[in-house]
């Protein structure tokens, strides 16, 4: 007998709950992720999914369509640590299947659906469709894909975009933490084989992908909706430079304060993408050399952009920048802007869309702000769709992150109901 | 033969020097700085100084009346760890005396000048004198003083305010640098007994205390001048809260972006102290959880305040405290300002002050926004002067600091008759 869904979400968000933020810290290969990761193995070994990876990590788990015959709690004898491996022992024929999963990984002190709501949805879906009785006609995959939130490596979807081939495995290896260490370290330390690292065979079994994921805004009113598409969003560092000098004795006359060019850039954002209806923000700053009383020499700061077609993005960036050069004049600083990442729009395949909504009863279509590795899939010619949960109070990336256990549940049901669709 | 100024000056600017930026990284009990310090012990038992420390780690030299036939060159036998024990092998009476001295320490990727150049000056007017044969009449003691920055534990003079007093051991010892070790657990590992950590016994024999020091601003012409007063000064901490969310789908109009209070409240502090004639500047932050996607939880900023009177400074801190009220109104979320340390003016004694500026021909009389040890000592009621060499540029706690080798020997020059005049 497998756990319940509440079951199987109140194990989860045990794992490296942070007590006193109630956040979590699950970046890439630190141990509370590693503790998440084992989670899902141990949960796939129950159910003799076979777990296939590939090199940076990133597991999908399938039930083959010659296994449907199994008795609830009956298990393989595979050991976690052999399907970590990608050791696999499927059978017969290896179709293409349909491949349901999110990622266990969080931004810095997170919320608890954000990723692992799509994973225990997807492991209670195949719970589900197999106490039903259920026949697939093709493989179903449940999916966990590594770094989804780039909040170690500083890389939005770096599992997908190495698996996909847009991210070279040499751009990723270098890419480097908060702390110096390299994703090439990183994958040492944790016994992974470097000359794996590439484009995953995994994707040529994923013939269509669906993510279920917790909604970002208050934009569903609906229990479960369809996502019609991904806006187009980027990162861009500012550089703003300036003089270093002594808090207490230089004259303000005299500054070249990169502090203020910052500041009147951060306030020029936040106007700029109100007024384009659009989304700035600056949540990540490195000061040098932040000290009290020292006017700073350089102020390095993150912008994340996003905006629903790309010439709008463009020209909020436009007058962000332009804003930003304009207060460096009148400073006598020097602001320098360069893009880290930018994902273009993503628009999920209409005709899959339009399917899982009818088959969903109508459930509402909507855009939304936020990059998956759905749209990474999708960008990479894999039919993908994508299905939400409601967040009452659109609070996501934080602590307070919430959805009701109703709305899960129905979430579940959802995307049960879209497996049958595709897999029958 | 003792070195001369220029040799002394290079042997010390070459110690923790980061050649990446040129600066100083010489926190309290960093090894860089106990670098600088051992540097120190070793030139006093060249000349026969005897080192006196007290339980911090302030140092002071005595160049003791009866000893004044030495011949350049000739050196006591007292070992330099001795010395930096406290073992004092000062013969006859203890009379009060004469200090000169500054710090050894630097801000964080600080210029070479501020501190070490009073420390180096005040050697080599000791040279100076005993080159001429000049017999004092008191004792003339060089001094170095730890962690006057704060750079590594958050409060400027912790060397000077506890030996004064001013701040207790209990208070000293819990202060935390920026990883979370103590005071108490660095001191232990240097060594230090934290029982004699406390009001200094050194102080008994500061008769007159003389600090020479670069300028930090551009408001000495000549080549060395005379201090009247420090401004009365704070470091003020803004803690600013909102909450985190998802930088890309939570609406503009739907967030509490702490960032944005504090980037007005930055903007607002630069003009309401062009208006006041005074300094206000934020050069450190700490933003929670400082990821690209997320909206911060969390800005805490730190603000350095300066001010001509104590009015002047409260009406400042009033108006920007109130700006930032105003704003979190507006953003919807909170502030909070804590007062972290506040320094009162310091009016150097008149009597004095006229003397050295007599003594040197005139020399220019200028208050400094900065604070110094000699603010400190000045409180305590030691009769207490400065002398300041002339900064072309201006510029302070950054690699860039810089003053002309020729005003620094006239610096020497200066300092050299101040105490002669003083120990005649």
């Amino acid at each position: 007998m497998t756990e319940s869904f509440e079951q199987l979400w109140a194990d989860l968000a045990a794992i490296g709950k942070d007590p006193s933020t109630g956040g979590y810290h699950r970046g890439g290969w630190t141990p509370s992720e590693r503790a998440a990761t084992a989670w899902f193995l141990d949960q796939c070994a129950q159910r003799g999914l076979v777990v296939e990876s590939d090199g940076i990590g990133n597991l999908v788990a399938w039930w083959e369509p010659g296994e449907v015959a199994r008795s609830a709690g009956s298990t393989r004898s595979l050991p976690a640590s052999a399907q970590a491996a990608g050791v696999s022992s499927a059978q017969g024929a290896r179709l293409p299947g349909v491949v349901t999963g999110s990622h266990l990984d969080s931004v810095i002190d997170g919320g608890a659906f954000d990723g692992p709501l799509g994973v225990v949805s997807a492991l209670s879906a195949v719970d589900r469709l197999r106490a039903e009785g259920f026949v697939p006609s093709v493989p179903i995959g449940v999916g966990a894909f590594v770094e989804e939130e780039g909040s170690r490596f500083g890389m939005p979807c770096l599992g997908s975009r190495i698996a996909t081939g847009v991210l070279t495995p040499e751009k990723a290896l270098a890419l480097q933490d908060r702390t110096g260490v390299s994703l090439a370290d990183a994958l040492k330390d944790s016994g992974a084989d470097l000359d794996r690292v590439g484009p995953s065979p995994l994707l040529s079994r994923m013939g269509t992908f669906v993510e279920l994921h917790v909604e970002q805004g208050r934009a569903l009113t609906a229990p479960v909706g369809v996502a019609s598409s991904i806006w187009p969003h980027g990162r861009f560092r500012f550089t703003f430079t300036g003089e270093a000098n002594h808090a207490g004795t230089t004259l303000m006359e005299d500054r070249h304060d990169p502090m203020l060019t910052y500041a009147m850039t951060a306030l020029a954002a936040n106007k700029q993408a109100r007024l384009a209806g659009a989304r700035a923000t600056f949540g990540r700053l490195a000061v040098e050399p932040n000290g009290t009383n020292a006017v700073p020499s350089q102020v390095t700061a993150w912008l994340d952009a996003r905006a629903a077609s790309a010439e709008v993005l463009e020209s909020l960036l436009a007058a962000i920048t332009r804003q930003a050069a304009e207060r460096a004049e009148r400073d006598g600083t020097a602001v320098e802007m360069v893009p880290e990442s930018v994902s273009p729009v993503v628009d999920f395949q209409p005709g899959l869309r339009d399917r899982l909504s009818a088959v969903l009863d109508g459930a509402p279509v909507l855009p939304t702000g936020a990059g998956h590795d759905a749209g990474v899939f999708s960008d990479a010619g894999i039919p993908t769709a994508m299905l939400f949960v409601r967040n009452p109070t659109g609070i996501s990336h934080s602590p307070a992150e919430h959805a009701e256990m109703d709305d899960c549940l129905a979430g579940v049901e959802a995307l049960a109901t879209v497996l049958k669709e595709l897999a029958r």
